[in-house]
């Protein structure tokens, strides 16, 4: 189900630019910010694609046939919360409910060979996490992704393949993932008609968790995708959430040393919801505005703004100034009013 | 096996009345400090008594022909970390091998009705901290209790008895409970010939902890024995190590707690020495000494220390000076070589 067009913010040439420039040999997620970066859009970074119009005009009818379209990142639709990654994929394939991309999305993930208690568990958590109005993102992997999809198909679930969006993988889940873009919503970095290979597994996973809030982990063993997204959601700054198991069962080896690590336990939905609908620090009141005038570090913060919400990391990055310089800049911004705080620790002038 | 004469630092009449108050109607543990702080000693609080000398005696010879002795508060041999508490028991009953109570102990506990598994894992954690050096108490309950008490036998255990040490209890562990008394160490707090009646029980768990630098929870459920046991080695400042399970297992719901609360994740004994061999933070040089002279604190500090290692919180309590000016005078203490510190935050003059 395609839920009708979604208005861009971006130009037509400089979106065909970047679609052009994405599909390009060579230029993997971080090229291409860098190179945006650096020649300041993808249209003046045009020397560097090696594909043709034709072709990214041909992958885009190929997709509105399938009923999708591209999320560009500039797009409206484009998840901000995948947007504010360093290594955001430039253009995603979607084919689905888009509406599912603007509420707030946990991922559950776990392993491919998953206990019967783990698969049962993955979908009580799913169900009650969509009851509490939380769209449930996971890989359209067997065992307990497939559990956690299956039991969000009425509340809301979001598929990320790693092969093209076009490919069906794996074979027993050709049924599911064809209910999930239908009722859902499958997302895929990969181009049309690239077959599922190996090294687009953790490429996918990240996109998963850079969608999500928070990633909920179910028997993940020693060494597996599951602890390695776990791994990469707590960089993102995601929350992490994981259900233990006995020390003496392999399948959760990975699980248990994520919390030893300091990833949350989680026994039931209420142990994840506890956790989220805490206020975060960034939400509270700030107190009082310091009287230092407004320096050059001020000036950096603000040129680095804009209506498109950024992540506060993504600022101090970016500007090269301290963590508590750009929080007070922030701070003066919103109790001028020019400021509108976001969830995930993003900002954006108002 | 009793291993002979112990010196008691005590004057035998102070010992005695100390018994015979321990032992007399209405005068529990912290009645009993409270009886020494006012009075100065627990000769001078001799009205209360309600035992007679020949009673006292009587104990003491059936206890004796059992093989054992009392270990009164105040006797060298009364375990520190013990006495550190301000429920300390004013005298335990001891059968066995008194050397033990000299050696870093770790209590390791569980659900009686465990799982096969959960006692194997008990059997192994005990065996590898025996062979790290450990001595392994605990409460001679069925199941994970007796597992870890049977793998320790060899390296060095400690049975803390609900009754009094006379009783077998429960009927199957009687062989262990033999076996205890020769090769490792029985304590009781309760009165030669006292039956373990329920309440018994929570009190003998607070001895289990308190003679431990940690303890190691296996299998609590949720209101379990174990479960109160963890909360209060925790509130005695003692590591609490919990070995998880699958939420969908009861038998893991107060471990499973725990952990959420804090508790360190444990999966086998390298997790519990990693922790222990840590350094601890009061271990660790302190800085510059404050430039302040002392004053009225430092002369009450000065005064409430003694020989005899002294927990910190007790400090602090005792003297009724807040923590920070406690810390700045132990550690102009230290730094003139007046002070040693000891394991669980204690401290003694030299």
């Amino acid at each position: 189900m395609f839920d009708g067009p979604v208005t861009s913010e971006l130009d037509p040439a400089e979106r065909r630019a970047r679609l052009k420039l994405a599909r390009s040999a060579r230029i993997g997620p971080v090229t291409f910010h860098e190179a945006l970066q650096h020649f300041g859009s993808a249209r003046a970074a045009g020397a560097l694609a090696t594909t043709t119009d034709a072709a990214v005009v041909q992958e885009e009818q190929a997709l509105a046939k399938a009923g999708g379209r591209f999320l560009v990142i500039g797009d409206a639709a484009y998840p901000p919360a995948l947007a504010a990654l360093p290594d955001a994929p430039p253009v995603l394939s979607a084919i689905g409910d888009l509406g599912l991309l603007a509420r707030p999305i946990l991922a559950v993930v776990g392993a491919r060979e998953a206990s019967a208690a783990g698969c049962r568990l993955a979908g009580e958590l799913a169900r009650a996490l969509g009851a509490a109005g939380f769209v449930v993102a996971s890989g359209l992997a067997r065992g307990i992704d497939a559990a956690a999809h299956q039991a969000a198909l009425a509340s809301g679930t979001v598929a990320v393949l790693a092969g093209g969006i076009d490919q069906i993988y794996p074979p027993q889940n050709a049924g599911l993932q064809a209910a999930v873009a239908a009722n859902g919503l499958l997302l895929s970095e990969s181009a049309w008609g690239t077959p599922p290979v190996a090294r687009a597994f953790p490429r996918r996973n990240r996109i998963v968790s850079g969608l999500s809030m928070g990633v909920v982990v179910i028997e993940a063993a020693a060494r597996s995708g599951s602890l390695i997204t776990a791994q990469r959601a707590a960089e993102q700054g995601r929350e992490v959430f994981v259900v233990p198991g006995s020390p003496v069962d392999p399948r959760y080896a990975g699980s248990n040393s994520l919390i030893r690590d300091g990833a949350i336990l989680t026994r039931d939905a209420n142990d994840i919801l506890s956790v989220l609908n805490q206020p975060r620090s960034d939400c509270q009141p700030l107190g009082k505005p310091s009287q230092n005038p407004p320096g050059p570090e001020a000036a950096k913060v603000l040129s680095a703004l804009g209506s498109v919400p950024t992540a506060v990391d993504e600022l101090v990055r970016r500007c090269q100034v301290s963590a508590a310089a750009v929080a007070e800049v922030l701070l003066a911004l919103e109790l001028e009013g020019r400021l509108e705080r976001h969830r995930g620790n993003r900002v954006s002038l108002m």
